[in-house]
């Protein structure tokens, strides 16, 4: 079990379709017109649905918490900020930066950046802080 | 369609089930075992499955969006600090309280607090930043 390092880098590509946000409204029981309802969303400056800005920061916990570091990571702290709206059926890259360790306390900072691949803009923003016992040192 | 006003509070009663985790791992792909592993979550220091802290953090997209300000709200920002693990089948309250208002971009700054509701204590904590045109005003 390798430890991660600063300024390491992991990028994970997703896209989300309108079933999953309809899964995401079930399970949550966030049924925000904005997310579902197309001619309501026709009304707003977004024209159309965007995905919830949460469904876009679970890219943040599959990725921590499965693949960097990975499985029996622990989640202490996350900021969110929804630059753009997010839409289905868009690729997108998650790009995960390592911007501080802390040794004794087994925690890390890590940078995540959402971007839509086809403009490069960012999309969502955040810093995560997590705790993982093997892999932070 | 009354606008929220400074210090207004809004408190929202729920609990998931380990079915609701389940969910949750399945739409959002975060499998982490401690999560859905109770073998493995019996070796770490919380002895047991805990639910995802993105999982208790959908409480604020589901009230925030749905609730108060309500249907419409477009999320900015989110803070999160995952005090304490929280478990399935236990009753919490979350409670949210508007802490700043900004008239001209329509964008309030609410406090939300997720809270254990047999101990009292606060397991979640965060700062979400909502644009609503008519509800914020």
């Amino acid at each position: 079990m390798t430890p991660i390092s600063v300024n390491a880098v992991h990028t994970h590509r997703f896209r989300f379709s309108q079933a999953d946000v309809e899964e995401f409204a079930r399970v949550t029981g966030d049924n925000n017109p904005l997310h579902l309802d197309a001619e309501y969303a026709a009304q707003t400056p977004f024209k159309r649905p965007i995905i919830h800005g949460m469904l876009g920061a679970s890219i943040f916990t599959k990725v921590l918490g499965t693949e960097f570091p990975g499985y029996g990571s622990v989640y202490l702290k996350q900021t969110l900020e929804f630059l753009r709206p997010m839409f289905v059926d868009t690729d997108y890259e998650a790009v995960f930066t390592v911007i501080s360790i802390n040794s004794d306390k087994h925690t890390a900072d890590i940078q995540g950046e959402l971007k839509d691949l086809q403009t490069g803009k960012v999309t969502t923003r955040g810093i995560a802080t997590l705790m993982h016992r093997e892999k932070i040192q």
